[in-house]
């Protein structure tokens, strides 16, 4: 395989999502789409559109079979994804996998178990991370812009629709749990998940939903996701050590702004000043510019399967690793467990130590 | 006392707030200010501006033995309130007490027992619920506008002084508190006190806060304090089961919005649809208009003191009376007891059984 | 023909507009879609997407001599409009055109007048006009929530591609126009126009433009049209005597707010009140609610094309009528007058007597 | 007179604004208010609020033969202002008059002589110009950041008090006007006026406005105030060759943005390319960062007593001069004028050509 030749691709599941994904695998230099797997083979059909070149089928082991198919994308219901996950692995296929990796950690850790042992990249479908603006967020991080982070408020609500299957957590959370871990340096490992949710209506489940998750050093990072809103909301607020950031994605004309303002705790000797006055006289405010970053344009899509296609030639681990996914599973999986706790702060399922990278 | 003459009023504190009070009393028709008292003589005579009308003293005695005093006004720290205030109860004065009522929930019960038993007016200053937004508010809830409510969000979150003696708990959140308590029905008595703090900046106290509050019926009401936001918000949704409101209280050209729009839970048999699509089924959405109410303009202290007046005149309970107080202040200390339990949910000081009326 | 066979439409002009037309013409029940014309066969076969239903030709005449087209929908450019129209009227057949109608008024009067002469519907495609916001504020044009139009302001700018034929007026404006022209009673009928135009980049052409259209009984309408404001603003503003709307149409969660606010001139007497005090006696305010109505949802241009039968099938006038399209035309027309002659205000040319029902 | 000692000022006319300079130059340490001048001895009185130290008359001989007088402020109405300001130079005296400088242009002109030829400050108390954010503004046009200036727009509507003896022109323009002349280098000399004015309720005078102001250069400058409107908006864009600015004076959290984008024209070869596609290639666009630079905290009345104090110390021109007053001026009567003529481009008034400085 060369740089030059396209990686061959088949999408399995031709539901809601998969088709963002045909469009985009089709419309990548680096990728051939060969196959879209379907239990529905009319729907599959209908998908590729009557295109000669791309086999529809309702057979999933005559694609895993074929040696022009490089990687699997799956995209069908997470209750499903262990098993398809695991068969692609073991016929030697690279997978992308759609959000949530799995349905409990237990199945998530072992895919990601599973692609270490074969040595294959396992990609989440953390289609947020690719958008312009939260790139843009990490690299303001990276780079040193905002300093230490000190907090995280992050807002989505709107009116939804009630889900038959999830709650507000597992439908809205994991766009704000998949940006977190994305941006946070070391990603997000968080020291605890406090979840508190109600349901005013007798739905069955939370429609609305809070996230609190205390962080390493002091920081906090919290989440309120809502379906009962009238007015949509879907704001971010990064608190940093030198500048704070306030990402508002309904603000298409100044999506991010990044504010040279915040609290300063300068250090003095304690028997310097009178305890009183301590924490006055050490508390000093900058009142700086406000600056709004141009954005490229781009759809997130396209760059994800870029980035699935550079992890493979370069044998490397993805942005948006199984691990990842497997950190926002797990702590999807903390909030439950404090949700039936009344909201008490759970701990988050460790991690196995091999995780990191796939070799 | 007949309704022609004005009540006598003596301030007690020339400090921070004072003031205020100083120039409502003296433009209220209700009201005669006869003295101000502050441990600083020279502080009191110039809040005054050498009016030879009005007393300036740092003898609270020689006021409370005034006949023409019928009430007292306390602006001074709360871990002075309660000995001022059972003080002036004892000389047989009716009392308005700055917030927060006092700096724990005993001195607080006392204060209200005490004023029911020498059957006084004890009012807690909650400024904010004298607005034109908050009394419209509180309008709409009670003549059924909203229906049943099914969850408060509240954020007031600023560049903020963090605050030598309070954390950002108990510097912003009264003003949250208090509001809950005037516009719920029977005002915040919520199930539990759930509060996440971090204090990023190690000032030795949470700089940012959030308050979960469980109320009967499956609603929640929750708040987001922050000293470090660099974006100024004070907004409030009150989502209701008729319909949903937003207060944006720094947009003045539209401070209140009623959004004819929600969720329906429609009740049906469950046996007469597949448990699958139950929630679908039964859910429905309303997208109607929306209506911003014209508000009056007012001051909003001129308002709380003529309903001082009023309660004393008509030997009734203010609005934000005592009891009112004393809710807010159970639970900022259950609030307290929750951030030492690591955010577990915590119970709220029952408060006792008499307080509803003064007499 | 009944109102159960679909009416057949060949579309003219495969560029830039025509496939949306295309589009739609498609979806809609009461068209079948017989024909694509372009003078590039390659482009009109392209268009269709290989459906063996719809002929693509470079024959207009093929086309106009077809029994089963009977409506021809033009989407070429301005200056060839009036050709192809009085062709495909001279053939009998119902003619939809894009904005302008023509490149000058006589040829838009002549392509009136044949229509009416030929007993056929002559339609402008004012997209614009059939979006659901625009629709709404029609009706509360008519049905007096407003009152009397005072005033009605118009801002389009944006930093739009400087267009190598036309200027900001030619560009923009037809949009602010139809729409003026479509929701004042009676139609757009200025007493004059003046245009002030800059060309700070010396471009050629106005890049910067402001239309002022003094209208009936004292009324006013003002157009800013803009290629060169960084940010991008949409906004129109008609004041009523009793009501005023905004409308905002980059503001999705609020597009359109009426107030309930305004100015009332109070008639009295002159003898009654001292000269100098005129005004201030006459003069009072309103400060009413605010009221964001509910718009539903669908696509313009499936309303336009739903319009265009309907006329045809009933034999009625369309909405917007050639008549309306020449209306625009001749302000068009009256403001690039009123360019050369820096901004005096010109008289729009008259419309023929007979335009305005065309049986 | 040293930088040391505070400069003697008499304010006449304790109307209105007069109480805000009182204030001002009571606060300032460059000054000292020697005596309050009104016809109404007691609201003179009032004003200054019984101190022993400010002289209250209604005498204005008296108070012009003072030694410890050096300057004047005429809050009084624009009708007076010639007759007070000449009496007040012929005493010696600096002085600082109210807009508009005078009712008509030839007294304007008349009191800018007469300083001249006194060789004494003559002062337009344009406060505007002293706020945080037209500092900024002004400062950003001189530095080059916006480069050449393209275009300006200004727009300053609300519900207002139709008043009795002026027009909305008179009324709202002067704020506008007297920024424009404040930020345009060599100050606001347009080629000609062009005023639309609009009288819906007939009222006797425009209520709704319009003004077109050409520049030199190509540029252009337009106004829109309005009495009528019921969302208010105070907003300038200032379209430059580098940058392009936008000040909403509404929104305090961002006041002012500077946005790095907008339209270049590259100069190339006529030759090389086809005419049809000149502009097309010769345009291109910048897509940059928005930046919103933080503003000072400052009352602008403080700062433009200030500016006083400073020119007449220093022996030079304030920065808004006599000059200035009377530029404004002469575009208000030129677009009475125009609004006589239904809209024409009427010439503005020369300014005599000494008037640039005081000595």
């Amino acid at each position: 395989m060369t740089a030059q030749t396209p990686l061959g691709v088949a999408v399995v599941g031709a539901g809601y999502w998969g088709p963002n994904l045909i469009r985009n695998f089709r419309n990548a230099p680096d990728w051939r789409l060969v196959a879209v797997v379907d239990l529905d083979l009319v729907r599959a059909q209908e998908v590729i559109g009557g295109s000669a070149e791309v086999l529809a089928t309702s057979d999933l082991d005559e694609v895993l079979a074929r040696e022009d198919v490089d990687a699997v994308a799956i995209a069908t219901p997470a209750g499903t994804h262990r098993a398809l996950v695991e068969r692609a692995l073991r016929a030697g296929k690279h997978v992308l996998v759609e959000k949530p990796l799995a349905d409990d950690v237990g199945s998530g850790r072992s895919m990601v178990e599973s692609a270490r042992a074969n040595d294959l990249v396992l990609m989440a479908d953390h289609t947020y991370c690719y958008t312009p603006v939260v790139q843009k967020i990490r690299e303001l991080v990276e780079d040193g812009s905002l300093g230490d982070i000190l907090f995280i408020d992050s807002v989505r609500i709107n009116l939804g629709l009630v889900q038959p299957d999830v709650d507000v957590f597992w439908d809205l959370a994991p766009h704000d749990l998949s940006i977190l871990d994305f941006i946070l340096p070391g990603g997000l490992r968080p020291t605890g998940v406090a979840a508190h949710g109600a349901d005013p209506l007798r739905a069955g489940k939370a429609c609305v939903g809070y996230l609190t998750l205390p962080l390493e050093g002091g920081a906090m990072a919290h989440v309120h996701v809502n379906w009962l809103s009238p007015t949509k909301i879907r704001q971010m607020v990064i608190g940093g050590s030198r500048r704070t950031l306030v990402w508002d994605d309904l603000n298409p004309q100044q999506r991010l702004s990044v504010f040279d303002r915040g609290v300063d705790l300068v250090q003095q000797s304690v028997d310097q000043i009178e305890r009183a006055d301590r924490a006055a006289a050490t508390i000093s405010y900058r009142l700086g510019d406000t600056w709004a970053p141009a954005l490229p344009e781009y759809e997130a899509l396209s760059r994800m399967v870029g980035e699935f296609a550079g992890a493979i030639r370069e044998g490397r681990t993805p942005r948006t690793d199984g691990a990842s996914g497997l950190r926002v599973l797990s702590v999807l999986e903390a909030a439950q467990a404090s949700l039936r706790a009344r909201g008490a702060l759970v701990e988050v399922a460790a991690e196995t130590p091999t995780l990191e990278l796939i070799r």
